[in-house]
């Protein structure tokens, strides 16, 4: 059943192999000190800095740089950011790059006009945005993190040994973004498939929630059974413009709110993969890998009504003559092969985690309490040991 | 492969029991002139316009009154409402009925500030308003048109014999809906089961087109399944908030654009439907209704792959031993079936079609090219002659 929700996404998308014509549409739209906020520097090699800064040019706007911002942007980078924002009197963010570059340009966004500490603000407190927002665009380079249509921001303090999320309201969401599946292609295999694994995850934390009957988990099906389909697909072949634009897509759809809207979500694996990002630095996506098998496995019992349409509805499993438990365990193994033949990391030892950073890692994940079973710091410490 | 598109949904949605609060959330950002815009008067048997006139005062709304908007609303009613919404000085046009209202709404909203003939303009030459546009505010008391989230207008041209639909841009899509599904507890049955039947055929004119593989296939497979579920519980207990609830949501983004993204759609079945309902004035639903399966008997041969897949993943079509014809044929004797089930009109003699009003319809008809069959003019006139 369908609870009370308010919906409004405004994010305008061009999509496509054409969709950097849309950039300059939407330039003209914004003052003349642009922020152009990007990662390592890869963007320079594979010419999407040289377009990004074509259109820039061509519309008169006036470039600042931020760059270097890497894949858990810390608080601290987040404070110099602010500065340079500041200094550039920036009227617009320009994020050229994946989920990271997107999620630091927001919470530079927000920041910018913010007398108050950031970190403390936003990450520790969850409070909504007090004062003037600056506009943010992406370009987006790396597929998987939905962060190029929702509010999400997520920022790390090592420090604090945490990496903690905010879901902004619609006004912290980008104005636009510019999503072509090409942008995509010289990713390496890792970071790739670490984004489809995330993609994969955030689909299934909504949908492995809940005991009601409603219209977002058979949408939620249909965009698993495509991931499912087109992954393989643009692992053996990374220039699959096919796969690679559904992927793109999926993920978009995957985290822009829509299939969340009036269900029960979960985000314990994201919890538990936030913390081994807040203690190792290792990628998202891994993270995420490395902790779900045994956490579904743990959980499926308190939930296994769900996990037996999943198998059925999404992995093909074959109901005839079988326990609820033997269906449900079917389509978890059948999970398993597929993250394992796509190359993801399935256990925390290959991330840098030993046996006796558990208790750490046990302090730094929050607790949520959307899934079939609500987590007990011992479960938390169980999950972890089974996930070495 | 999705192609290039821009995609940009700006409407904000109330949904739930509690859904009207949105509506004085909302109204504060309007000016003081409202017009209010519904049709037959069934919302003030059944409170509903007690309920949004009492908002409308609380929030210090001068309300001019705009009734009587029929089911295919006319040329005539439009100039009506033009009148109306000038005299009025409308800063805001409040829908509050089905889809019709809000279509009609909307063929006001771009037609208030223009001097050209809004049929001519809107419905022949396809031209985007050039003019201020009178915001759109919608409350849904029907579902099925989709017309609550995005830029569909459909007029009717009795003395010209035609029925058609103009897709607007952003800019003339309503500004917020309000969807509580309570709101559509009374609709009589038959116009319940049109409007399923009219989300059906939105879904599946986007579906049954394109030979590609594509994310919003993927998600098109849940939500029919999620309506082929809900509709015979909604039936059986039309009071039943789950099956509504979960009907009224696929509905909306059925139709809210982005399922069509970077795809082939088809929209056929639409054309037949609205050469009949401009010439018999039949309810939008059952026009649709009465033609689909001789029309997707007839093309199902053109794009036999896709017709297979409708059948496995749509309605759980057993492929072993069988040709792929013989699979696709099931798929469509299940769907007749379920039509039936629900009490659909499966003929056009029931809708007061005749042989001899042939011709006449199959001048009617708009000739679509994005399916798997681009019909000729004998082709139609076979198709309603199988229809009747």
């Amino acid at each position: 059943m369908l609870g009370n929700f308010t919906y409004c996404n405004p994010t305008r998308l061009y999509f496509g192999k054409e969709a950097m014509q849309g950039l300059e549409k939407e330039l003209p739209k914004y003052g003349e000190n642009v922020l152009l906020v990007y990662g390592g520097g890869s963007i320079k090699k594979n010419g999407i800095y040289d377009q990004v800064v074509a259109a820039l040019k061509a519309c008169g706007k006036k470039v600042f740089e931020d760059a270097g911002v890497m894949p858990n942007p810390t608080v601290e980078k987040l404070h110099e950011g602010v500065e340079r924002a500041r200094a550039a009197k920036a009227d617009l963010i320009l994020a050229v790059g994946g989920g990271s570059v997107c999620d630091y340009a927001k919470a530079v966004s927000v920041s910018v006009h913010c007398d108050e500490e950031p970190w403390e603000k936003y990450y520790i407190r969850f409070e909504e945005p007090t004062c003037e927002i600056v506009p943010v665009g992406c370009v987006l380079t790396m597929v998987g993190t939905g962060s190029e249509m929702n509010g999400g921001s997520v920022i790390t303090n090592h420090a604090q040994k945490l990496k903690i999320g905010h879901v902004f309201g619609t006004e912290v969401f980008p104005k636009f973004s510019i999503l072509n599946p090409e942008f995509t292609f010289t990713l390496p295999k890792y970071q790739m498939i670490a984004g489809f694994y995330d993609i994969m995850s955030h689909i299934l934390e909504q949908y492995l929630s809940g005991t009601d009957d409603n219209t977002s988990d058979y949408i939620m099906e249909g965009m698993l059974r495509s991931l499912i389909h087109s992954a393989p697909i643009a692992v053996k072949d990374p220039t699959n413009y096919e796969a690679r634009s559904n992927i793109m897509w999926t993920a978009t759809w995957a985290l822009n709110t829509l299939v969340a809207m009036g269900k029960d979500t979960d985000w314990e694996v994201h919890m538990l993969g936030q913390a081994v990002g807040a203690h190792t630095d290792a990628t998202h996506g891994m993270t995420l890998a490395a902790v779900s098998m045994p956490y579904y496995r743990y959980i499926m019992p308190y939930g296994l009504a769900k996990f037996v349409r999943y198998a059925v509805n999404v992995w093909g499993v074959d109901l005839s003559g079988k326990t609820d438990e033997a269906v449900a365990a079917e389509g978890l193994d059948r999970m398993e092969a597929w993250m394992r033949s796509l190359g993801l990391v399935m256990n925390l030892t290959e991330l840098g985690v030993k046996e006796d950073m558990i208790d750490g890692l046990v302090k730094s994940t929050l607790v949520m309490e959307g899934g079939y079973k609500v987590l007990t710091p011992e479960e938390i410490a169980q999950i972890f040991r089974a996930s070495l």
